[in-house]
């Protein structure tokens, strides 16, 4: 940055070419996804976009999320104005359309009955860390298109996948071209959360009435965005070197390992467990019907673990409770073996 | 990042403590402003927050902006449906309040007779680089705090500001803290275009209604921003290191000896020009009354020079024509003698 040859000023706000043109190659055209760079919008972090895609559309749009869900979903619409008022009683907001996600329907949503708009899907899911078979992605894509609303795709946490069948990307269905945004991130797949990397992929056939999604997703990153950092970008890059790879291979086969430890570990000790096979997450029922709020504080103070309670992520995680793979692996034993002891 | 001992995960949303603290303290305190670190949000560049900040305010709310004006203050409030539709004829938004800053009254803009909510001033401005004097920056305050409108002060160019009188900071002037929000950048500062730093100025004492606005903020910010790159902000926190700063007042020197020399040459050779005393911009008043735009092809043609036409920066600014200091000694000569030579 301090010598003239090498400085690199005001970036393209829709990122680098040399990003983009191998996200294109690897992540999506060399996997049977027809995306190309022209599609493909690097940001500083799945959260912002998450919380910025929203702007694209009006504001008496209807807005459908799983519940439980992550909260920036939820939050950005609120702020804009989106979600009518919060209901104390249900734990809901009046104007979005909820669907709720739990063992009873194997954590997969069912579509709503009324009109929406806009549908935030999250594969493999945070909290439940369950994934999405290829088929049901498949059915949520026809019906989106039917019905001429938009997914909002999270794929944060697809580097996580390890089972056959389940889609990396939304764009694997038929038709998802016409209906479908995906959100990726750095920070899940390769450790970027104090690097701030990700990416939007917004397809130049998506339109809503006339209008291209692409084009104005354009012109709102070039009016209210100025690109991410070059060196962060070129890290980027270096994920999809030879070297990255192996490192990045390695990292998720630790926390997985974790996550099968924790998984296998809490359901021979009688706990009832989901998600952890292709997501770093392990979703539990708390025992003995516990609210999530009790089971934290529980094991917190007779066991000296944190996990997430899952009623924060909606009325619908009440009961549950999220426990991560995130850890060490040495941390991973500990805290198992604490729980197994209680 | 590599390594797990020096390993930045995800960053406060509002920045790190390290660089709050010495902005808070070199920037204001040591300037006699009364600013904490828990009133500066560190964000990733000041175009973010000059579109963002907008969110704050409702929908109804109505904007005044400087006509020319920076293009984000407006667009921001187009694409959030707060500004009317265009007219054509007046180049000028329908619900958006302009205040023409001409050399009729020299540059400064009047206040709006219309009530208002929200006051966009940018000072050194961009693009006529022109600065305020203390005291009308003070009125301004004044005007804001008796009718209650909210300042947007972006202070993005007060790095160039050479001039005793002129104020660095609007918390220089009394209440500045129950009516202005201001926002810093160091792209401008410290060549930080590529690296994408900045931050906000929201004091607790700023409140809309009841409402604090430092508290919204943080909340907007934690709900849609994860932080700026630690990597990123430790370099802002370099810039305030002896050697920083030296890099700092050396280059800065080398853009207004470029500022200082286009003036005066485009002053000496016949032409109207403005700014370039606190500023990098030199603002020129087209001869013969020349459009903005057959300015800009009268120069590109004949003298193989590229500025930016004042039109594009709204109806005020046609007739001007923006010139930068940002370059070299070298490429500011060859064309100031082109023109010369014209």
């Amino acid at each position: 940055m301090g010598h003239a040859e090498t400085f690199h000023g005001y970036a393209p706000e829709q990122g680098y070419d040399f990003l983009r043109n191998i996200i294109a190659k690897e992540d999506f055209q060399e996997k049977g996804c027809d995306i190309s760079a022209d599609e493909i919008f690097i940001s500083d972090g799945a959260k912002c976009d998450c919380g910025n895609i929203q702007e694209l559309f009006s504001l008496d749009s209807v807005i459908a999320v799983c519940d439980p869900v992550y909260p920036v979903y939820v939050d950005s619409n609120v702020m804009a104005g989106r979600s009518g008022l919060y209901n104390g009683e249900t734990g809901r907001f009046d104007k979005i359309v909820y669907m709720p996600c739990t063992a009873d329907n194997g954590f997969l949503p069912e579509f709503p009955k009324e009109h929406v708009d806009l549908i935030y899907l999250c594969f493999p899911n945070n909290p439940t860390g369950e994934a999405i078979k290829k088929a049901d992605l498949q059915a949520w894509v026809d019906f989106a298109n039917k019905n001429g609303a938009v997914i909002i795709y999270d794929a944060a946490y697809e580097a996580y996948i390890t089972e056959a069948g389940i889609p990396h990307s939304i764009y694997e269905c038929e038709g998802a071209k016409t209906c479908a945004i995906e959100l990726r991130s750095f920070s899940k797949k390769a450790g970027f959360t104090g690097m701030r990397l990700g990416f939007a992929v917004i397809p130049k056939d998506l339109k809503s009435g006339d209008v291209s999604l692409n084009a104005m997703w354009m012109r709102r990153q070039g009016s209210k965005y100025n690109g991410t950092p070059y060196i962060i970008q070129r890290a980027g890059e270096a994920v999809y070197s030879p070297e990255g790879k192996a490192q990045v291979a390695e990292q998720i086969a630790r926390y997985m390992k974790n996550a099968k430890t924790i998984y296998t570990g809490l359901k021979d000790a009688g706990f009832t467990v989901y998600g952890g096979v292709n997501s770093p997450y392990i979703w539990l029922k708390t025992p003995n019907d516990m609210k999530s709020w009790d089971f934290f504080d529980f094991l917190l103070n007779n066991a000296g673990i944190v996990g997430t309670p899952g009623a924060g992520f909606g009325p619908s995680g009440e009961g549950y409770f999220r426990i991560t793979a995130f850890g060490t692996y040495e941390n991973s034993l500990k805290a198992l073996d604490r729980i197994k002891n209680l």
